[in-house]
């Protein structure tokens, strides 16, 4: 479709960046939840989420970057419904870490803090990967599942 | 000085954003040699970088969204010599990790990944921090160390 096509379809650049901010925020809420739901044990299920998340944010970098840089010209309305969503993955990875020390698994002074640091390395995935890196998703995803284990003390 | 003064200066938007990538990325890789100069015991000079780079990313979290966010909008000259000035920063956290692997203090199967994932998490700080969160700058910064130094398997 061409932008002028586009715009016919859409009231405005606001109403077209929610449109795809509301679908991507949707859709990311979609892959994490799919992933802690394979285990009830937190370490397993932490390793599922971070797999499909780094996978994801690689895979789709680009869409990732619009819906992680301009949620600023989101008018505030739009803002509120997608922050609603962003909050609903939050609580998924803080469920997540709690659960792990609550059963003695994991480790950390600061569950919270570790939190947002485990969600910030998936998002920020789609900042710096790019085609032509000596790694696959695959390959990053498999690391930084290793990684997310020693962040949770595991 | 209005947006208009500083046109009269400037001969392009490209311009102006270079000038404030090309001083921003100056000082971020100042900040992080100054730190990384603090110490030859690779986990107290990993530790040094990650509290000075996240104190860093905190506190100038709008200035640091634009030199991360905006690369693309340089001139391709120009985006290689802010692109020049990063290497520098990635280069002083990868020869960190591989001192402490040499040493046997660090253990990590993926030093380039995993110096990787410890910028990735100091530069997603200027995405997420905002005033008002439960944490200040030298909290996360406290936390983040000893999570960079978990990462690192030291």
């Amino acid at each position: 479709m061409s932008p002028a096509g586009l715009y016919i379809h859409h009231s405005s650049k606001e109403e077209l960046l929610y449109r795809i901010s509301l679908r991507g925020h949707q859709v990311a809420l979609e892959v994490i939840s799919v992933a802690a739901a394979t285990s009830a044990d937190p370490a397993q299920r932490l390793t599922a989420m971070m797999r499909a998340f780094v996978r994801h944010h690689a895979r789709h970098h680009t869409t990732a970057r619009v819906l992680n840089y301009e949620l600023g010209s989101l008018s505030s309305e739009h803002h509120r419904e997608v922050v609603e969503i962003r909050r609903g993955i939050e609580r998924l990875m803080l469920e997540t870490v709690e659960a792990g020390v609550a059963s003695g698994q994991f480790h950390t002074s600061n569950p919270r803090l570790t939190s947002v640091a485990l969600l910030s390395l998936t998002v920020d995935v789609a900042r710096w990967f790019r085609s032509g890196l000596p790694w696959t998703p695959e390959e990053i995803a498999d690391h930084f599942c290793e990684l997310a284990l020693r962040m949770a003390g595991a």
